[in-house]
């Protein structure tokens, strides 16, 4: 297929030494070449290789930048398309003078992620493998990151094809045995039937399984910070911040004002709710309202609870027990460097399942303890990320959960003894759904949405 | 000479498609290849080309990123030595692991400027041309670049070069009249000497006149808004930011706190002094008291003195105009959609020389009078960057002032009939203060606080 060749700036915005401006499509080369003067012309040049030279303006002659042109003929590209990419200095205006420079002699402005749907377009990477490098951009944490780098290579891909193609081997059957009747083709009997679907549905499972640890290794594990006044919440937010470092990032590339602040803990990104309000009033529920709070802490996936060792339990403390029943806490007993006025029996009890942890912030004694605990929590003392294929991507999980009903009411049906071709349409419903995840059988809205929440330039 | 090998993130932080690690030394391609997998050793590669592969941690063989390697062999360099740019996906995790890599398997992280600093010392340009690499990097307009672009090229260098050449054969004449009054030389009379020095502080005083220019260029036009409560300082400003594309560029890289503004007026960069300052208070004089701010507008390059056309001048305004006299001010009569209560003769009278411009912000009338204004007084209307060389940078302008000094207590010397080795001295010394200009007669410690105020990977 051709497409019209698009170009963007593709290194982040901001002052640096250098800066590239991309460009993708059958006139990439054609169009650096034109406003560009060097020892030769790049339509003459070796496909992979580097040139130094000036860009100009082609009507003036005026000379625009100093640059290194790096011509890389398709196939063997990012995009599968010829791709220029074009080093500048990395200032402000003169990336974007360059940028201006490729607009003005031919080429259009891409689209967010419009690269990396070329690459899915001409079919060099799938859906999942295109969404994996949007993952890998944002990762926060070494851990998410190998994640990403493991559904870019294809794993998540290869383990979907494989349940697909038995899908359709069992469609197959089924359909032989229907359409012809009179041939000897092994009768694909609902015990048959029973043994592939089981099978299907239990490697499903079992990709979700990984789903939660996944999810938090992409999305970060938002965390919520609950206690008393004056039990020590700043100083337990300064002390992962500062243990920890702090990864700032802005959200989705434009605006200064959306901040989010992540932590990392042992490979676990945890994303600090609403940090900056804890810091000022430092209580959230004091600052949202009782009944807002219960909300916030629902939509956590920790919940940091600190009472103070140096006080007996207050009717408040034992609501935010109450408050917190049935979601994934840590207690923490902070101001050890206290005499002991708590109850610990009591706090053992209210805390039940949930781990207990003492600290002593002040000095900071315990944080150790704490990471060590939320580790324990989500992923079992450690992860090995480089062995197991972690679905991560909310979509994926979707498709995943969808493809496991469709499977239920298939084997429901040959529980009921209904005839196979109707038990077939859940079968083939449950093989599409499979191949939205690696965009074999997906809406160009779909993929319009998907990619749209890309980066520019990437 | 040879150095260690140095790296460094030569991109801008943040999320994007592409970030870079750059290498640069003799060790590059070695280290690049000892943690590289692909078709081929990159030991074995040609120059200027282009490689896909993985990066691996070689202890483990864990892959640690998807990449492109680019290999460039000395001296066809930006630092003369061999270079190795490796293009990584542009996460914050993902660029500082491949760093990581990087420092782990035997390079050293370069300090800031220290590539550049190679190419100065590597002889593949000099030091006003390192300079100019980071002025163009931190350009704010596309006339700033145009003025970095030259300066990078040698314009600057050539012109030093040849003046330098006139007084070093001035004083080689001198020495040999000196040294072998025996000979047949052309001897050095005080008026060839006379005329070869008031030619070189006529060349001197040349590249000195575009200084204000340049400075202004390179650095912005810091331009103060001042007036009376309600008369349209904050309408202003904002119809300056919103005309104009405002440029906000973080100072040096690291924090967030420290914002400036630029808008674009023309070419001009105007850096609007106190931006959030005005803006909230609707003041300067008011909020930072009256004694500062005199000092405030002393500092400006440019004063905008906004007066109501709808009242009549107060006590008030006549103090503005008695404050900013002999400043460079534009004077702004707003609000010509209400009726005329100011006595525009008095306003003419008080502004003297400087321009009188008339406005309705409200209707956006006006704007492009007091742009075409600001153009006017700067540059006389325009300015043909590409003709001129302009000197923008302070320290070089410096030098071509103690140049001046020197050569004029030259001339002194020789109106005076002192001997001629006395003059020699002052002519000697200014030949090697215009060395400074190009880094030719500098100190090392000078060199290292130059490069010091370079960006990182640069």
């Amino acid at each position: 297929m051709e497409y019209d060749t698009i170009t963007a700036i593709s290194t982040p915005m901001g002052e640096g030494a250098i800066a590239i401006v991309r460009l993708s499509g059958s006139e990439a080369i054609q169009i650096a070449d034109s406003i560009y003067i060097g020892k030769k012309s790049l339509k003459e040049v070796e496909s992979h290789t580097i040139h130094y030279g000036k860009l100009i303006e082609p009507k003036t002659g005026e000379a625009v930048e100093e640059v290194m042109v790096s011509i890389m003929k398709g196939p063997r590209t990012f995009t599968r398309e010829d791709v220029v990419e074009i080093n500048c200095h990395g200032g402000i205006v003169s990336v974007n003078r360059v940028l201006q420079l490729v607009l003005n002699n031919g080429a259009r402005l891409a689209e967010p992620g419009e690269f990396t749907k070329r690459a899915f377009l001409n079919g060099r990477i799938d859906l999942s493998q295109a969404e994996a490098v949007m993952d890998l951009i944002r990762a926060k944490t070494d851990r998410a990151m190998n994640v990403a780098l493991n559904q870019m290579e294809g794993r998540l891909s290869k383990l979907v094809g494989k349940l697909r193609q038995t899908l359709l081997e069992t469609i197959a059957h089924v359909e032989v045995n229907i359409d012809y009747p009179e041939y000897d083709a092994e009768e694909m009997t609902h015990s048959l039937l029973n043994e592939k679907l089981t099978y299907v549905k239990r490697e499903v499972d079992k990709i979700l399984t990984t789903a939660q640890q996944g999810k938090i290794l992409r999305e970060g594990l938002s965390t919520a910070i609950i206690g008393r006044p004056n039990v020590g919440k700043s100083s337990l937010m300064n002390a992962l911040v500062h243990e920890n470092k702090a990864i700032v990032t802005d959200v989705a590339g434009t605006t200064r004002d959306v901040i989010e602040e992540y932590v990392n803990v042992r490979g676990v990104p945890l994303r600090l709710v609403d940090t900056a309000g804890i810091r000022e009033t430092e209580d959230i529920v004091e600052r949202i309202g009782v009944e807002k709070s219960r909300k916030v802490l629902k939509e956590s996936d920790l919940i940091l609870l600190v009472v103070n060792h140096n006080e007996p339990l207050s009717q408040e403390d034992e609501n935010l027990f109450e408050a917190v029943k049935g979601l994934d806490v840590i207690v923490i007993v902070n101001k050890t460097d206290l005499e002991q006025e708590i109850d610990m029996n009591r706090v053992k009890e209210l805390a039940g399942r949930h781990p207990v942890i003492t600290t002593s912030l002040l000095h900071e004694e315990g944080i150790d303890l704490l990471e060590e605990g939320i580790a324990q929590l989500f992923f079992q003392g450690g992860i090995e990320s480089q062995d197991i294929t972690y679905v991560s991507n909310s979509r994926h999980i979707a498709l995943l959960q969808q493809t496991i009903h469709h499977i239920d009411e298939a084997l429901n049906g040959i529980e009921l003894n209904l005839p196979v071709d109707m038990v077939q349409i859940d079968i083939t419903r449950a093989w599409e759904i499979l191949g939205e995840i690696i965009g074999d059988t997906v809406s160009e809205s779909l993929i319009d949405q998907l990619f749209s929440q890309f980066c520019l330039g990437k």
